[in-house]
């Protein structure tokens, strides 16, 4: 029993966690990447449902329940009846007796890409990690719909192991990894890259609604602004793998000094 | 009817919206004291009920109902049932005729400060129209309670005149606005400040709820961390307006180099 518990404190602790919800196959597949390598205490609290486009929302007002997932019988993970950034929390606060040595949040059906990450309950779970102090990422599929995610997980372990190799990520920062879903025979490379502006140009669908009220169905487009070499837009189309450094700190420093050049006083 | 339709374009367009609800009187106050000045054509689009803490959410599966809200008998606005965000991408994308010259989001009854402004509703409702390329600003009292707003909507109607006259904010550049909640006579003026670092302390409280599932209510403190001088948490404390210019796009540019000199492959 001690060797056992010995055992399990020598290997370092991920969590992982997602916005598809406990049952999706992207996390199943880096569960088992995981779990197979031996070198991870894997653990999962995630979802129960899918939350995608959740941004980084928290549930404040309502009890969170967490039940047992099981998958072929054996304990699986924590199923939250909450957001991506609500798993986190209570995984932190309330569920792990040892604070995670790496989260990982993924691997997502779909890019998370631009201007379009800040709707990302994937990347929020991340930035949740990060405001905890543990090393974070955030890893997506260039596809919508399910697909072979073994090479996302395996590039998504060994870039784990990397980061604890290297001491952890830089405080206050995280890792958004986006993989084309190409062979990976053709994947080009990796690029260190910056967040296009690519975002959704919306449209609605006006229906009325039973009672006679008026409803809107959102649609959309991406489209794609202000296209750079370096950006996580153009790595992906061009056959790379996309890594993003990002941080939840959202001042435009560059416009401090703008601002004071305007003299705003109380009275304006 | 000539007229009335030329001296409506004639007047500057401004959306309000918050995500205290469209009943909140932090919203009412900032509506009367822009209706009576005179000069803005004010548009009010705001969820139907209190969406504090959805962070940067959209509603992509759902229809979203909208319906009209009346006010002692006069047209007040659209009552939208979805999130902040939802009610800019509609009222932008859907209900106005002419796209807004300012987007006010708030005034929001407590503050929004430090990293806790990414769950913030009121931010993201101000993020969603700059993405819109409109000039936004948050804005936010620092009382958790229902207070006196008619200061802080004074000076939200000033500063939205001053960032028209100066022909709008910088593309991308949004301001997040918080004000004391101390007597106008006792502000010490106007600060341009970063975001500080402070945020919750999150503990959750664990019951068992009838069904005999494990849930957990959150609770937490704040708490404030690396206070810099130039901060939004210092200014507000310190009894002056905090204006941080912020933006949407996480990159973490400092960082770049760092990351490159790692030389991750595609093999790692």
């Amino acid at each position: 029993m001690n060797n056992i518990m010995n055992e399990r404190l020598n290997k370092k602790v991920v969590l992982l966690t997602n916005d598809d919800g406990i049952k999706a196959k992207g996390l199943l597949t880096l569960y088992n990447t995981l779990k197979n390598d031996g070198r991870f205490d894997v653990h999962i609290v995630a979802p129960e449902n899918e939350r995608s486009a959740v941004g980084h929302a928290i549930t404040v007002f309502d009890p969170i329940s967490v039940k047992k997932e099981y998958n072929n019988g054996d304990f699986y993970g924590y199923a939250v009846n909450g957001t991506p950034a609500d798993c986190v929390k209570l995984a932190v606060s309330a569920i792990l007796d040892r604070k995670p040595d790496i989260l990982i949040s993924g691997i997502n059906r779909g890019p998370n890409l631009g201007g379009n990450i800040i709707y990302s309950g994937t990347v929020s779970a991340a930035t949740e990690g990060t405001m905890y102090n543990i090393s974070s990422i955030a890893v997506s599929i260039d596809n919508l719909k399910d697909t072979d995610y073994s090479y996302a997980a395996e590039f998504a372990k060994k870039i784990a192991a990397l980061i604890i190799e290297k001491g952890g990520l830089p405080e206050g920062t995280l890792l958004n990894i986006n993989i084309p879903d190409i062979h990976p025979s053709n994947i080009r490379g990796v690029k260190i890259t910056c967040q296009s502006d690519s975002k959704l140009k919306d449209f609605f669908i006006k229906r009325v609604d039973p009672r006679g009220r008026d409803c809107y169905w959102m649609d959309g487009e991406f489209v794609e602004v202000c296209r750079r070499e370096d950006d996580d837009y153009s790595a992906i189309k061009n056959g790379y793998i996309s890594i993003t450094p990002i941080h939840y700190d959202l001042t435009d420093y560059e416009k401090i000094d703008y601002f004071r050049n305007w003299g705003i006083t109380k009275d304006i």
